[in-house]
């Protein structure tokens, strides 16, 4: 098996090459992935079949087998995404600012590839083709460290990609898989600071946080969503319920779902009781405060740890304050800073909460489930950033980039 | 004495404040910090003398302890620095993109303030003043941690800060010293996650490679200075020499003077002897390769250490290659991405050089002595990046700042 210090030796290699590739060498090698993926995929099938095998062996539950899944259409659906990546703009070389000194010297701002980009991700094997797509198309080797539980899946998707990478002008060594899931080997890639230059994790929060914890290897951390509505005392009641519906039903599961609904009093003392009923026919369970649940018995009293906790599933906790400025507090000490949103028609305290509450993405009258790359138009996602460096909120392919400054002098000399 | 906590949760109460404050308050209290420090100037340049004495007494070199010393002159200068500050754009709150969703909703993304910046630093106590008010301008708040050689200082300037603060509308705690220099509260300070946003090290590479080592906390990584300068085949010869005597020579202890010069055979063949002559004449020590040695027996023979050694002095180690290439990938070897420069008249290779070395600053026909905020037309400067991520090269108040995206609707979820 291959050293993570050879992988990056190799990947390091490759990075010159892949920053000098032009638009149409790297959609090429998207688009021979993309047909290897599919001329492949009976190999592929059985791969997966190993890890499904082997997971059913181990008791895994029934979520994340699906997640390992891999059909046919799934397959089908990668090679759409691959396909898809090569209309979007290519982001590398872009001429991001341009000025002219006094003296003469001509500064450039110009987007550049970051290099070699780690990635440490948990069950689901699309990943592997998602994230060494993306690396492609913005000229980034990628050094791949899925889990053990899709390695066949993983190993098997890695190999199209090189195959195909033969095919083209791009070096094979673009992309390569850790194939050792062990934790010593993780740990190892933490501290790759001589070959990594970026490592994102993808997956709980656990991974995240353990990753965030461990690497010095500088980090793009995409985080939980512990993400708010807060419904302000004149909001509109049909739109009130149909964003708090939204955001919480639609699809709990993902972060920018909502967790907690913050109401103002006097909206409450009219329009909560049909909230509550809304959510319940739902199948929404409710942990309410005092007022809430003496509006209705069958809500769960809400603790602090409620109030902290990211559901993912079809439960929300639910607060009445007393105002926009509670509700911003509330957001600001129990939020991860990722999609808070207020429902409301009052100027100022829409003011407030979009100036003060601290997170990626603040709403105003809309749902926090936009939060995401495709919805913001940037046509693909590399994740959505909780953090306050390089990038916030979704990133698309422009995540993927640094910066270099170019400067053009006659002689210029510092007197 | 505080607990590292304390100041933590004491920063991050402030963060609410600091982002409200007008680019008015912010200047102001700029202003009020200038004033107090002439005002109390004796004050420091006791507790200064302190921090002298001891320095002597343990036999710190006579360069650090000039670093150390502050003198009315210098307090003069930390003041107009101060007041110049006001006169720079205040970049929060600036809309750096606006677009509209198909489905309406309107999406902004705007400059925010980072949140809480740990500062970590060596000896000289202007940076105290000089990350406080780069810090408090971007609507940052700081924790100052420097280094026990300057502890009186620091304390009397943290002091002379907080009096000023305390007589405007900022908060006090935007500004914050870590009086105990132990390495155990450093240690801390590396995985204070949960109050601080961002780590920033200024001082040697042996601390920057510690803070990026161990910390958790996100690093803004202000790194050394490997730098190059490559004379191509037909550069015009009195350019050459007079670039490479003052990227060398004019200030040898900083990060943008170039350590190691690379020249094409042909143009060594020709005007070797004259730029090995004016080096000289200038005091620089040459390490040289063989070629070199050969035009010139005084010259050192170059190791591979030497092309990898930061001299920060009158030393240059200077090598004869067959090409830009050859010049190229010895850059992208030893450097280390900070500033490379290449003078020449042929436009394919200066072209080849600008896109394949990977540099922060890579210059055509000039001195790399010009990687400065200032003579970037910053304005200001927290330090010069060499990481890939957020910011690279020169960081003005940009740098410390972070982006939100505003989201308004009229009623939008999620389909």
């Amino acid at each position: 098996m291959t050293t993570l210090d050879t992988l990056g030796k190799q990947a390091k290699e490759t990075t010159l090459l892949l920053q000098q590739a032009t638009t149409e060498e790297k959609n090429a090698a998207l688009l021979k992935i993309a047909d290897v993926l599919i001329e492949r995929q009976e190999e592929i099938l059985v791969e997966n079949e190993k890890d499904l095998v082997n997971a059913k062996d181990k008791g895994i539950s029934d979520s994340v087998i699906d997640r390992i899944r891999l059909t046919e259409e799934r397959i089908k659906q990668m090679a759409d995404a691959l396909r898809e990546l090569t209309h979007l703009a290519d982001p590398i070389g872009e001429v991001l600012e341009a000025f002219t000194r006094p003296n003469g010297l001509e500064i450039e701002k110009v987007a550049v590839p970051i290099g070699v980009v780690g990635m440490i991700y948990e069950a689901r094997p699309n990943v592997t083709i998602d994230a060494a797509s993306l690396c492609l198309k913005t000229g980034n080797a990628v050094i791949l460290r899925g889990s053990s539980s899709a390695i066949y899946s993983n190993i098997a998707l890695v190999s199209v990609i090189r195959e195909a990478l033969s095919l083209t002008s791009l070096p094979v060594n673009s992309v390569q898989l850790i194939e050792d899931t062990s934790r010593e080997t993780a740990e190892k890639m933490f501290r790759l600071n001589d070959y990594l230059d970026v490592l994102i994790p993808r997956g709980s929060k656990n991974l995240i946080d353990t990753v965030v914890r461990k690497s010095s290897v500088p980090v793009l951390e995409t985080g939980a969503g512990n993400c708010h509505m807060y419904i302000d005392h004149d909001a509109d009641e049909k739109m009130a319920v149909e964003l708090v519906i939204n955001a919480k039903t639609q699809r709990p599961s993902v972060c920018n779902a909502i967790e907690t609904v913050l109401i103002h009093q006097s909206w409450f003392d009219v329009h909560g009781k049909t909230l509550i009923h809304q959510l319940n026919s739902n199948g929404v369970l409710i942990h309410g405060d005092q007022k809430v649940k003496n509006e209705n018995p069958a809500v769960l009293l809400a603790t602090d740890e409620d109030y902290a906790t990211e559901y993912l599933d079809l439960e929300i906790a639910m607060k009445v304050v007393q105002s926009t400025d509670e509700a911003i507090k509330h957001i600001n000490y129990y939020g991860t800073k990722h999609s808070e949103a207020i429902i409301s028609n009052t100027d100022t305290h829409v003011l407030a909460f979009l100036n003060d509450v601290d997170a990626a993405c603040v709403y105003h009258n809309a749902s926090t489930r936009f939060t995401d790359g495709f919805e913001f138009g940037f046509g693909a996602e590399i994740g959505i950033s909780t953090q306050k460096l390089h990038a916030r909120g979704p990133m698309g392919l422009k995540a993927l980039t640094s910066t270099k400054y170019l400067l053009r002098g006659q002689g210029q000399y510092k007197k």
